[in-house]
């Protein structure tokens, strides 16, 4: 079983990892590339003592190189929900599942801000998750509403099972990698319809009839992530130690909070990181 | 008036610093020579994301190197008190007496533990400043308790008006700078006697009958130094904001409690000088 998981691979989970390392227990980060964090856009940074005008892009390449020196292990791909299992949780991680005694969130801040239905209808017509639900849908008409290029996989799959409507947040590149049977609609998703389950996606083209809505997301919102998370407003409850009000479950980094800066995201890293390498 | 004074010029005070300049406000960080940072003394840490094995002289000088280029205004010297004034704060800085509209308190962990009777005789024979409180004592019979050879200047300034025993808690080098009327004693001050007022210094080499005694110490605890400051044991009780129970008052780095690393105070620091440069 791993030490301490860490969800997110940005300055925070990076931060968290390495002090984890320091306390020789055993860090695994499951993350995406960190050219999705924020920062990686970040044309210069100033405000981050001892690194001065430097880019965003050549920051996280020094702190990779620095996880990467200390041996960190990093997995690429997304964390799609957290559990608590009394003592220790377990991480469905791209639909394999991994045990670890402690976990901490640091996913930063979601790109998108969700729709309205989104969260009345998770687990009722809605799912974050393709290879989790898909078996769910099989023969029904569904749309998948893909946040970035990568969710044309989730697409793919799914199109084995149900009649997708794909509906690109990007310009969809003429070389897309959807398959033949897949429709694509280049739309604004407003609003997911039903009543006790999904029946419409509406949008600014015209309202799909489908029962099942698949969100393919860069990242899910915490409380989404992990069942019974406190939350404050739109960010995770933590205290000063970065507790969040499960036991063992820490977070860390934009997603505790304002303000959203460098600096902030590392000291706490690091604080969650001693934290959960303590002896429970 | 200053916008954002800051007692304190290790990493949390110049990423304070740094962060209020960000924000176009006027910060002057009162803070010692930074060899006094304990940082300065660490032979390497690896534990700071993006700056891998450093030594910790090579770190305090990327950070001041950092504060010097967007020209932050640093004054060597000791801060003996901040007096919150309502609406602003006047600060004893080596007894001039400057204004600022917020306080950072950023001056790490103090080096001693104190001794016994230290707080309670505090302005009843105790001081922690020659300059402040001298003339209170001429023609008496005092000991000054020298942290560092810096307080040699404190008990040559004293010996010209009082009867001066000098306990360094160093070894007094040969060449020290201490006058010639002045009586040195090797010892360990172990308590500070008396009823309503001081009548004497217990060491381990005996015990002197003085009525005042003077702690020349490289920082001095943060209650001490801004009278109804609120701490939580040995630390400043702070919140996720690094606001303090004193309104225009924040805290960062060591004095605001464990862990004691170098990320924590750079990120404590950032969301002081943030929080300080808003519009109150």
């Amino acid at each position: 079983m791993i030490d301490v998981a860490i969800i997110g691979s940005g300055p925070a989970g990076l931060s968290a990892a390495i002090n984890v390392y320091a306390r020789n227990k055993k860090a695994v980060v499951f993350g995406r590339s960190i050219t999705t964090s924020w920062l990686y856009k970040a044309e210069s940074v100033n405000n981050h003592l001892g690194m001065p005008n430097m880019s965003g892009k050549e920051m996280m390449e020094a702190f990779l190189k620095h996880a990467m020196e200390v041996n960190i292990d990093i997995r690429e791909g997304r964390a799609l929900q957290v559990l608590s299992m009394g003592d220790h949780f377990m991480i469905n991680f791209e639909n394999e599942f991994i045990e670890a005694k402690k976990v901490i969130i640091a996913t930063g801040l979601p790109k998108s801000k969700g729709i309205p239905g989104e969260e009345e209808f998770l687990g009722k017509g809605t799912s974050y998750c393709a290879t989790c639900d898909g078996m769910l849908y099989q023969g029904r008409d569904v749309a998948v509403v893909g946040e970035s290029q990568e969710a044309e996989e989730d697409a793919n799959f799914l199109a084995d099972l149900c009649n997708v409507t794909y509906i690109p947040a990007y310009a969809l590149p003429e070389n897309h990698s959807l398959k033949k049977n897949i429709k694509t609609l280049q739309a604004k998703p407003l609003k997911i319809m039903g009543e006790q389950f999904v029946s419409g996606l509406e949008t600014d083209k015209g309202n799909l009839p489908v029962t099942g809505v698949f969100l393919i997301k860069e990242s899910v919102k915490p409380n989404a992530l992990v069942y019974g998370l406190k939350m404050d407003g739109s960010a995770i409850a933590v205290n000063r130690k970065m507790e969040t009000n499960l036991k063992g479950l820490y977070a860390a980094g934009d997603c505790t909070g304002t303000p959203y800066q460098l600096s902030k995201a590392i000291g706490e890293g690091l604080i969650a990181g001693l934290e959960a390498a303590k002896e429970s």
